[in-house]
């Protein structure tokens, strides 16, 4: 399945009339028609409403907001409503509230706050989904089903833990086969029962919190137990709506960059991806771009919903910046370039109470539509209209492709040394940072993706080593393509055991290196390596890597290891594989991802241009469009690289000629 | 009522006799004698002593105690000793203990141990109050009761939770009500039973600890139901004590800035207001007197006592200085230019053992009386004895006043976004800082006070704005006066609900601007804010004013909101409303503050000194005394602006006569 | 007893063949042989192989592992291991797991695991230590007996406040006595009843953790208490084991300054001592030097085991920085040096899995002999070889003593007030270090050794002073020695009461001064001290000292006490009495460390050489060896001071020879 179709680029966003008087919502669609929007998300929080005690559902709200929406010519994504629980559910079935990393069983409150592994919660929570099935499929308005909201969060109640035993048997078969797995010989921590085993948790092998934990097997296990228990509330959910609506696609809003979830698990059951960005405003525009390709690559580069952004402010941060004029058009073009056809906010119109009150709004307290941000969204609004149905079904032609594996992740980040200042996400990012301001187009896709579409393939701190990936690695340099993996890949199998061979394991072969050894140290020591004429900083970790075919094409300038190679190139055929074996900042990495993607001729032509981002996408019919997106508050000045018309302006612009992008300006060329 | 009469200042403090062999008592009183200390608050810990069981109680020791002081002719402040469980009553009725904010049923340890809401503790607390009063009403010793002490602490236990409940169906009435208060229906909410509702806690609505709440509401109302819940404790204890005693006046002593109870509920309850006073002793001067000023506000500007300051180091600061030569008298007489009509230690002798036998006392381990702090607090005494009772009863001819509100703090503090950064505390004692410094006499009153005796209110951060606060600030301006406000004011109504309406909610009138929306920053970005000649710096939130009648005063010098409002004037009739958009630093309130209080010749003689702090007190009979302070190691320079004579010295001074103030050094003038 | 005769000194470590097929044990004999590795730590973490349910024992791999030791001439140091429960005793009996200091009872996790006061517990473990010496006693390779493991942790549950109210009964045999030693009447806490106490925890006397206590008294009794316990488990297993073997030595591996667990408790059960040494690899020498000596004065002076380092890196800590070439070699000789009879890693080979997998080992994942750190392991065992037992049974001919007090370290750092930044360790590293660079051979002794050996008694931050101590430091000076205190010495009494007396107490009299008053202040605040011509930086805590007796060495520089003395020096007869009022930098300290060690002439030959460390051993024979090791990475060139022989390379220097240390180089001088 695919996004719902829609004539144009669905904009609106998450809606909640029930909190407010009628003749509020009178005011609400008034402004809505003001600001060309179309689309809204509606019912995530109204459990409470819609089934006011156990055995009373009341639609009436519901159904008078549907209606109205379709009267006013607008759709909706219709929401389960199951991510917060009513509270005489909490009351009544105590054990549908989680109990915590802490073992502390809580009580009613907040949101996201039910135990995956409670009967009692699954029982209601599907049964809600499959009333409102059967009560809305069919509607006018009901474009697409939004399936609970943000899933995440961990519980550690007995009823999760022999959840877990049973996933367990699934998983390893024999108490010998998860022994080994898990290593537990390792301080007498061989179980005779499946019952012996516990949920890993502050109370058992954890200590200083989630990443340090005695056992990573386990840990590791119960990371993806909880992706599988959460994805088990989803699926059922889904069965049940699937029930009486066998077509309206179904979604659920990620996050992005969410560590506690594998959404690759998760990839194959969603009908569309969607997802809620809220990049922290200082991160460099490549962070959003990185989880927007993420998402994109959860359904084989198939485009996707931005579910929530904000138009203004966050409110949950200890600091909330105001996004300044023009920030607001240029993130939402920008997740259109990566694959977004949606573009909805968080919220419509500002709660008047609770922690989300100061949350950035379509609609402020006063209820204006002359303040700068509704002015702002008004003019994307009309934008859209414009840009129409141009963007749609469009996918990214990428030759580029980074691995992102959770399972490295979750691996890296609870290891007991060398490091735990490494953090993955920030590794993944610098690489793909360089490439995209190189301007290459990047998939990040799992590690058991098809790699023959590709040229590169970036594999940074790659802990985990699967399958068989390590040979399909070797297929892309016999094709004659470049594979890059950096320190601390290859350290782990899938049960996060070391490999019984030298570092970096299955990889090892294709790097033409070996490694005996590794430092590591505080943060403000600066080793600096050697590329060419630049010299880099490295910091963090320092493997000392001894060549066996590999040709040094960086080295360490300081302590006993001043010298050796820091950064390796080895030749295999007509392809490459490149080994970086310290944390470089991002000038060194730029230099290293430049030299490879220039081998494959994927230096884009704005590459000069560091903040000006660029993003392809191939229409349906073959139509090929650029986007150009310029970060800086200053103007861009560029000469065309082909002639193009802007779809925003409609103005055309011959190859060699000078064109400007304004401060935070964007253009959506069609390259003819 | 007021403090209890007497003719001269009490000097003393807390006496633990009942921890020494009695051959130490005698020790005691002549130190005692030979530092001029006629006042002594007994009984604070002994309830372990006086009820050594349930069914027992023994007053051997306390009937001694008070004996010998009324024999040596000392009075005594005489505690119900309610504070500290006795370990017997925590084993025999462990509900008794506190369930923490971590939903952890305590056992016995520490003080400030007992859950108010347990009948168990309250049944034990009146009863050993009523024995007391029954036991010592009448005693010759008996000056004042003192009930409890330093009440504080929050209890979550189920116990509390029903006590909570039925509190909430006092307040809101009916469910329905509750639910608009709090805004249930966001985040599925709404209540159905009055059962469902849980204190809010770690375990329920709460993450991050108690200022990060998803439910604003609740966790205002728990503060209000605890602040409730103790005074109850209170008040119980004060029922008791007047079935015996119904002359001696009742206190308790207060904490000054203490976050987590609402003084001003409790205000109308206490006969005279009491406090203990540990400024961090590298604070300015003006946080100690703003505590002071606090308290004094209290019982509508009448006097209170200084129940407890150290008289040289406290133990429980992770670092703890020493107050050096001469900071000891300073801070006393600066008590007493507030309107201490009291000067009383914690402690007599130093404990021998357990977490305070480190903090200072008049008499050390060693029982010296040749010790420089014995010797200052001897100096101390005997200057009050020549003092006599000139200060007693007087009161403080403010005409500025600050409003100071819990709820506003709670607020504030809990609120999520714009900015955790912002303090309460830190924004109210900028201005009050600068109002004090400008040497105007400043009354801290509640929002509920009567404002027709000011010229000046200032109302920073007055986040919440509850009942006719906006109509009494308008009258203050329709009589030619000033109001300020800052930012961060007038968000939301008595629930934490925002207003529907343009920010500053119901003082946008006033202010005569409206504000759409607002930014904020880390701590080290700094706008500047260009004040006439003066550039001061701003920080943590920005918000953009959009005049409506009002003029400029500031305007921001970055971002793109350069140049528009950052304070505002707006002229009403004879009277002004300021308006100060971000949080402004030192320089840029004291330009603000001065500029209004010039305006109503309110800047002091002496207010070109900014380390001597001056205060303004009548006695009854019409005396005018003025305080002076000099908060500098170096001598102060000053030249009389009235003829005076000083009380301590018996110096007369001229007008324009040149005087000098000592390093440190305090002058008792009366104007004449 | 003393450690296990041994030819040379035991080379070697842990070794867990158990955990991996036994082809794999194969090439751990071939690399051992080739290491000179000639002992194996085995069976520390092997319970739940050993004992694989409640009523099985499985001694297979056991007897292979030791049959095959023996086979290739090796010994073993035999683990009794019942430092980590099996899941299925954790599973049966969940009292043996521990609850924690908030009130948790845990459930199966981790190691060190195990509630002390469980019998369940306490019967398993004898049993296994019994079982293992009824069928290994006599066995021909084992050498020792190794208890349990790094014993430490605490439990808080209701079996251990049984046993801790039993422990209380017999220290203070009375309720009375208790009360007055815990001064209970302060705070209302006077006990009626044993059944009242409770163990000092988060619930109870504790807040912000465990050095935060409302009564010193209580928790110091629950430190003794934890010691007592875990020692009682200890000497449950050793009775276990002599009932089998009587006259194996039998150890427990300690870990240096470890603040839990007062080893001087335990110092007189254990036949030898032995520890683990994981210095942070940032510290200067001279901590694991200090850990050394302190070990070494368990017994008398006797030699310990060096039980565990690690061969290249740690992997618990955030940053696992790498033992640089030659470090390993320098810290072994540097455990010989100060009395190591033994040099043992930890481990031999890198687990496959869990929290250690990445903890160096002697043998790495991949298997090989031609790492770096393998060859550097190898070149050590050859250096040993050739050394042979020439440093066996040697002593150190200390005239130095440090005074190391656990009972002033808890009593110091859970004080409150005046500085909770002063950290014991620190302080008396200070002094420590100032002595060794000096050239000083230094016995860390407990308060109760015989003080008679030493010409110099450094005595840093003794804050308790017990028993005779006073009079047994005050025979020091009348023997012409001299004594060395510092401020916050001389507080409290064995049960943390603070002496009725002048500072310093018991100590007051042999220091010839006087203390009323003490300053404390912020770490960045310096005090500079004047001491003849150095001008030192004294920080946190300021005494005012007024000499009775005393002579001035060095004054306060700044605040209200500049000119006042910071350091004095107290003449008695022949002796002196030093005292230094204030935390002094090292060269303040060094200063006057040498000048006491100067009047002895205990300054040393190299004392100019700041890297390079000596210390001297005296062979049962009376041979003299001057251990000389370069801690510097720049060779050190310097004059022989008498005729030697170095053991390692054969070579002979005559006195003022001049000779070279290599970097990081070590010499073992014969002396002639």
């Amino acid at each position: 399945m695919t996004p719902p179709r829609t004539p144009k680029i669905p904009y609106g966003g998450d809606y909640n009339p029930e909190q407010w008087p009628e003749e509020v919502w009178d005011e609400d669609h008034r402004l809505f028609t003001r600001a060309g929007i179309d689309t809204l998300t509606v019912g995530v929080f109204s459990w409470s409403l819609t089934q006011p005690a156990e055995d009373t559902y009341d639609f009436t709200a519901l159904d008078r907001v549907l209606d109205r929406a379709a009267a006013e010519g607008r759709r909706v994504c219709l929401a389960t409503g199951t991510a917060a629980l009513p509270p005489w559910l909490a009351k009544r079935h105590p054990e549908v509230n989680r109990t915590d990393f802490e073992g502390r069983r809580h009580r009613y409150g907040q949101r996201h706050n039910f135990c995956p592994g409670s009967p009692a919660y699954r029982r209601a929570a599907t049964a809600l989904a499959g009333r409102l099935a059967e009560r809305y499929a069919g509607h006018p308005a009901v474009l697409a089903w939004h399936i609970n909201n943000e899933y995440g969060g961990v519980c550690y109640c007995d009823l999760c833990a022999d959840a877990f035993r049973a996933w367990l048997r699934e998983r390893h078969g024999t108490l010998d086969a998860l022994n080994d797995a898990w290593w537990t010989t390792f301080w007498s921590h061989r179980y005779t029962d499946w019952d012996q085993i516990e949920p890993p948790s502050a109370l058992t092998e954890h200590w200083r919190g989630p990443d340090h934990t005695a056992f990573q097997g386990i840990t590791l296990d119960y990371h993806r137990f909880t992706t599988d228990a959460l994805l088990g509330c989803f699926l059922a959910e889904k069965e049940a709506i699937r029930a009486h609506d066998p077509d309206t696609p179904v979604t659920t809003n990620f996050m992005g960059m969410f560590r506690p979830l594998d959404y690759h698990r998760w990839a194959p059951h969603l009908d569309f991806a969607s997802w809620d960005s809220y990049p922290p405003l200082d991160a460099p525009p490549t962070v959003a771009a990185l989880a927007h390709d993420l998402m994109r690559g959860l359904k084989d580069g198939a485009p996707f919903w931005l579910m929530e952004q904000t138009p203004s402010t966050t409110a949950c941060r200890d600091v909330n910046p105001l996004r300044r004029p023009g920030e607001l058009r240029l993130a939402t073009y920008q997740a259109i370039a990566h694959g977004a056809d949606a573009a909805l906010y968080f919220q419509m119109r500002a709660s008047r109470g609770a922690c989300e009150k100061y949350h950035g709004a379509v609609i402020g307290h006063a209820g204006r539509d002359d303040t700068r941000v509704f002015r702002e969204v008004a003019e994307v609004g009309e934008e859209l209209e414009t840009l129409g149905g141009a963007t749609l079904g469009a996918r990214t032609p990428a030759r580029t492709a980074l691995l992102f594996d959770w399972d490295s992740w979750w691996a890296l980040e609870m290891s007991d040394g060398p490091s735990r200042l490494v953090r993955y996400q920030e590794v993944a990012h610098t690489y793909y940072r360089a490439a995209r301001q190189a301007g290459a187009d990047v998939d990040v896709v799992p590690v058991t993706a098809d790699l023959t579409p590709y040229d590169v393939v970036l594999a940074p701190v790659l802990h985990m080593v699967k399958g068989d990936l390590a040979a399909r690695l070797e297929a892309v340099t016999a094709r004659g393509g470049t594979v890059l993996a950096t320190f601390l890949s290859g350290r782990v199998d899938e049960h996060d055991r070391a490999f019984l061979t030298d570092v970096p394991g299955p990889l090892a072969p294709l790097m033409g290196i070996r490694i005996d050894e590794w430092d590591a140290r505080q943060a403000e020591i600066v080793n600096p390596v050697h590329l060419g004429d630049l010299t880099a900083d490295a910091r963090l970790v320092f493997e000392i890597v001894r060549p066996r075919g590999a040709e040094p094409v960086g080295t360490y300038g300081a302590d006993f290891y001043a010298g050796t190679p820091a950064v390796t190139r080895h030749r295999v055929g007509e392809g490459e594989a490149w080994y970086v074996a310290t944390a470089l900042d991002q000038p060194g990495v730029d230099h290293v991802v430049r030299r490879i993607l220039a081998r494959h001729d994927l230096v884009g032509p704005y590459a000069g241009h560091t903040a000006v981002e660029t993003a392809t996408r191939v229409a349906p019919d073959g139509t090929r469009l650029l986007f150009l997106l310029n970060h800086a508050p200053e103007p861009a000045r560029l000469t065309a690289h082909a002639p193009a018309v802007d779809l925003l302006t409609g103005e055309h612009t011959e190859r060699d000629e000078p064109f400007t992008l304004d401060p935070l300006g964007v253009a959506v060329l069609r390259l003819q």
